[in-house]
């Protein structure tokens, strides 16, 4: 979507969207541990506790098809939903995979869509056991992902005294995004020089993995998680709304915590590192809340947790100034 | 969807996609007793058996906006899902909606799609525990259901021997649906002494209610079943295939087991009643079979499972005659 298709204010946003379904569809009937507005719901059933979640990855939305290949469409699409269940700490047991094909769409296309598919789901363990077809106008994927969690972590953990963990990189999926629409002063290859960290971020972007093996790990340790889908910033603040505290990253921190390819090719393109890492989506890194003493070892402080509200940027020369909303598909 | 446009063949059909959804995701892997190819998946969990299915109902392939209000397609997606689970015999327990909606859909028109969705659910006993919302260029609803069935009903447990049920009613929904066209002699409205037959094919069509109880009563009676979603021929065949055997059905009694309001809507616009029996979609009927002994009370006997291959119609005139396939959303 173009900076300004996304300036054209929608009718609603995704928040008022979810707070909607709420409204609607009730609020945690029996039975509903975790309900709408969390990165997946948890079913308290007579078999144990669920976790669910869907996510759908829409063509002109989320995608052109001149970016990704047929494969990497269906790789993204699976890990961004599985994403959700590792924010959740859950094990992913079974996926549904809903396609609406468009008409011309050939079968080497589904072939090659579904490929990349059931890659992914080998990768994470997670079998595609079910699914729909449709036709439609452009081609969409609604990927829904079951898993089990005794303990799930929800946003709504967090308190103040934790410390702000960073699991995985942010940004560099941002500036994959970027070299692939061509966004960087017309040229869609990086030097020579950043060949490989440029691939790297194309790779972010194309082929992102969930973690869902670490958001496991995180259960016992963490107060809170959230998925970073829409970019650290609003994802942060997601948390913080959910928990009822204020978050705040501390920027020199999450500045060590980014990766060499993110800033060798974000000074190679005369770009800011941390607004990369702060706005850009689709990382699907993982941000939790913690004390010192019980962060593991693959998770970086990046900041804090105290009393008050909202998602917050702590600088050397500014001091604290709070974070505007992240990338949103739906806005 | 227009009749030239469902003439006009695709690259590969419903049945192909699905074929190639289970060579690529695997068939039953450790844990999935009912794969890819049934109307929901079966999954064997530490926790018990899960039933799960997903169903896209999509603006421009399953309704166009100006035949149904709002309501209508939010109650209509989500009881389209929700057959699936009574086909299978599972008591549903949650719901997932994933939504992508038009960029001028505004705050009221959610609203009433959402409404609808919240009251088939409350109908059903199934909240909406979680979801997504997504752009695009046109509505969808993709829902996916989770439930529970100890003994699921599968497409493949039909015998030579058994009777063929029909629960609930077919054709009406067919005739809602033309009538709403206007592809019945250019009239939209029935004629005055039939106008409550015409309203009863108009709610079939568009509220349709998924017999949810009903298949959970067939369980320990039926040896299979299936959901009448893309019409009675097309569906028996799939039961046929699935179970490896014939299905017959018998003409007379399929005809004294149709709805007055059919029989007479359909002689009144010079329709053949038996053919939007077969051939209608969206029914949303369940066909079982099962020995003359267990049938229970809610269902009509309509023919008989034979060895062989196929489904097939028996009439007093013609004898047995091979059924074509039914309505097919996808092609």
């Amino acid at each position: 979507m173009s900076r300004e298709e996304r300036r054209a204010a929608p009718a609603f946003g995704e928040r008022e969207a979810v707070a909607l379904f709420a409204r609607h569809f009730g609020r945690a009937p029996a039975g509903v541990r975790v309900g709408i507005g969390d990165d997946a719901a948890v079913l308290e059933s007579p078999r144990g506790r669920l976790v669910l979640t869907v996510d759908a990855c829409v063509e002109g939305t989320h995608f052109e098809r001149s970016w990704l290949e047929l494969g990497d469409i269906g790789w993204k699409a699976f890990h961004a939903a599985a994403s959700d269940l590792g924010a959740m700490g859950a094990k992913p047991h079974a996926a549904l995979s809903a396609l609406e094909l468009p008409r011309r769409f050939d079968r080497s296309e589904l072939t090659a869509l579904v490929r990349g598919q059931a890659a992914a789901a080998r990768a994470l363990g997670c079998p595609i056991v079910g699914g729909n077809v449709a036709r439609a106008e452009r081609l969409a994927l609604t990927t829904t992902l079951i898993g089990a969690a005794e303990k799930p972590l929800t946003r709504s953990g967090a308190r103040a005294g934790d410390e702000l963990w960073l699991v995985g990189e942010v940004g560099l999926a941002a500036l994959g995004l970027r070299l692939l629409s061509g966004r960087i002063s017309g040229r869609k290859r990086p030097p020579a020089a950043l060949r490989r960290a440029g691939e790297r971020a194309l790779a972010a972007w194309r082929r992102p993995v969930a973690l869902v093996g670490r958001g496991r790990a995180l259960v016992g340790r963490a107060s809170a998680a959230v998925d970073v889908s829409d970019g650290l910033a609003g994802d942060a603040r997601h948390l913080a709304e959910a928990s009822r505290v204020r978050v705040v990253i501390e920027a020199p921190r999450l500045s060590r915590a980014l990766s060499p390819d993110l800033l060798a090719l974000a000074r190679a393109y005369d770009l800011a590192p941390l607004e990369l890492a702060l706005y850009g989506g689709e990382d699907y890194a993982l941000v939790a809340t913690g004390s010192t003493a019980r962060r593991p070892r693959f998770a970086r402080a990046i900041g804090r947790v105290e009393r008050g509200q909202g998602a917050w940027l702590e600088t050397d020369h500014d001091g604290l100034r709070p974070l505007g909303a992240g990338f949103d598909h739906f806005d």
